[in-house]
């Protein structure tokens, strides 16, 4: 792995969409469909070009290039991630998986290595979601998961078909690229880890898991509004006080067993919101994600007796409804086990932690083994100019990533 | 009495902002200044004229009459009320004071029956503070307590100067309306309670012990924002989290002592307030409310300490700042007793209670002594169309208010 190279890529690819003034480490604003996105696009296929690549653009705009191996009938083994940011997002995330994946294989070529699988680097289009709201991110219309009507949302003046026109895509073929199960032998992904478990633990790579399943909540909790100078405290029926009991009580549901779930209300609007006024409604959002739907269903059940006690003490009314969410995307333990070889085999400490964010392998695990390596973000801040992953941490993960590859290249 | 006359009056006053297509019981939107305060104010004055008064107003836009006693150098017993309302507004919120003001006096006339003092009926101008922001009410320029800036203020258009105008003030020699300390015997108010503590204890009449003091706090919790996916439980700094423990404790706080003391968090903003972010930043707002600044004070040194313990625990810092407020105005002994004796000669139960909203009678308790009669509110509901109080106890309120008037006129 030309480690010199990878850094240099990704300080020349953060030059689209960084800040007036700024420098790397200033952050990147590189908004799926943005100029910037199509300039960082045309900047990393010529990349491929000079590699030897023939990169091309599927209907949805996933760019990918192709490396072939000595039987073109085998599935191939795919690895990538995305390029495109949120606003005033940080330098790492995505690219890092984007760039190593094109590092990966310049490796293999320099040392000319046959793999037995066709390898294929992918960069995935509109991962974040930004765009058109929680976004049809281009890996979700590779597994199928979209509808016709996805393609006349507007955003930004332009329909979702514009949008992926702009970037080279075909919408009218979309279907064109859906990729059916079994079709590859197996995805990775490298991508940094966004939050603080591995800097804690002074783990230089993460095996994950698994992407979590996430599962939404409405609570709209009424209550009566009524004058807070002349209304006694015993005659009140106060929807905040009874939202401030509920934001505590899933906070308390979800610490008080072992695990690694997280339980958040990040979401909070009362009305009428004034100084004067006794709240008489409060709606907010509970936000559960773990890798166990068990553990999901087991902590709704808990935080809806929670809220019915709740609503029952402070004489108000609260009505929760599930937003839905997704399902856990695993890693195949075979993957994983790859992996953590490859962590070994380059004499690196690995552990295994779920991914509690989303990614492009959520979506590729509907379609076959998904396997993913987390490199350590400095202080655990992601989607964020203060986003940071040392060059020795990118480096381990991309080495880790080339050997993960070599690693399932053996099944 | 004029018992009938009340009711009648009440019924005809409603017109004037009666929302298109309703009837009494519908509520009123009479905002100050509005062309619905302008023509409600010509149907009182034209009233008070049939009633053989000479209305005048001052240059603030308040309401006088004057009936003369035998003596024309003794200072007089002010009472009255307000006519005008908060948008969609109930029908009993100051009318009810105000015309049962006339009622006084038309029935002194027709028992012939002369009083010591003269009696001068108020209408003040802009009590619900629904114009220019927190206002200006008429009674407060009375007391002396505005600034020349505030004649400048602008809303809807037109200055304060400007809308005193619209209403017969002359706002070019506001300091004529400044009355002086002891320049009147006493001031009374009949005005519904707004609240529900004499319905719940069955009491006819409370006898106001003082409008509560009322101190304002904003809270600013400043945590980490950060995903909601990505950071373990025991890594957050959760600013919603420790916003929730603070509005509990100000609760706590509150009911944990003796007394009508109040606490409210009516006002809360959460940001960036997306599900999948924990909260960084919570602002909000405490209002305390009693009649004793003494305990006013010791409970926000409570709030004060639970903010600090909270912080730490939590991982954020709560920033607590003085909105400031205003100090309580309290009835005189002398008038309250003379409320009670005019309860009980006319066999009505009455009970002391603070009065938890702001009132006219609170700038008037800065220039003399001052009482307040309170008549149940039905539920406890005021400031909204569903404001009821029984004709019998609008009645009973009224009747008070005449022997109240008869007794103060004793000392």
């Amino acid at each position: 792995m030309d480690e010199a190279a990878l850094r240099a890529r990704l300080e020349a690819l953060s030059l689209f969409g960084r800040p007036a003034g700024g420098t790397f480490g200033s952050g990147v604003s590189r908004v799926a469909y943005s100029d910037a996105d199509v300039a960082g696009r045309k900047y990393v296929m010529d990349l491929m070009r000079t590699a030897g690549l023939q990169p091309w653009i599927d209907a949805a705009g996933n760019i990918f290039g192709r490396r072939a191996g000595p039987d073109a009938s085998a599935p191939p083994i795919v690895f990538g991630s995305h390029i495109d940011s949120v606003p005033s997002g940080g330098n790492f995330d995505g690219d890092l998986g984007s760039l190593a994946a094109l590092g990966v294989i310049e490796a293999l070529d320099r040392a000319g290595h046959t793999t037995r699988h066709p390898l294929e680097m992918a960069v995935w289009s509109a991962e974040e979601g930004v765009a058109f709201g929680r976004g049809l991110a281009g890996s979700r219309i590779v597994a199928g998961d979209y509808a016709p009507a996805d393609l006349t949302a507007t955003w930004n003046g332009m329909t979702r078909a514009d949008a992926i026109r702009r970037i080279g895509g075909t919408p009218d073929r979309i279907e064109t690229a859906i990729r059916s199960k079994g079709a590859h032998h197996c995805y990775l992904e490298l991508h940094i880890e966004q939050g603080g478990t591995l800097e804690a633990r002074r783990a230089p790579v993460g095996v994950v898991q698994g992407i979590v399943s996430i599962q939404r909540y409405r609570a709209v909790i009424t209550g009566v509004a009524n004058h807070a100078g002349t209304t006694p405290m015993a005659d009140r029926h106060d929807a905040l006080v009874a939202a401030s009991r509920l934001t505590l009580a899933v906070r308390e549901a979800v610490t008080a067993r072992p695990g690694r779930q997280v339980g958040t209300v990040g979401h909070l609007v009362v009305e009428p919101n004034a100084p004067n006024v006794i709240p008489g409604t409060v709606q907010l959002i509970i936000e559960l994600r773990d890798l166990s739907p068990d553990v999901l269903t087991s902590l709704a059940d808990e935080i809806r007796t929670r809220a019915a006690e709740i609503g029952r003490m402070s004489g108000t009314t609260i009505e929760l409804t599930s937003l839905g969410g997704n399902p856990p995307a695993l890693a195949s333990a075979e993957v994983q086990q790859a992996i953590e070889r490859a962590a070994s085999a380059r004499s690196l400490e690995s552990m295994r932690l779920p991914s509690g964010a989303g990614h492009d392998a959520q979506m590729m695990a509907q379609l076959g083994p998904m396997g993913m390596i987390f490199v350590p973000s400095v202080g655990g801040i992601s989607h964020s100019p203060r986003e940071l992953t040392t060059w020795e941490d990118c480096a381990n993960g991309a080495n880790v990533l080339l050997s993960a590859v070599l690693e399932a290249d053996k099944s």
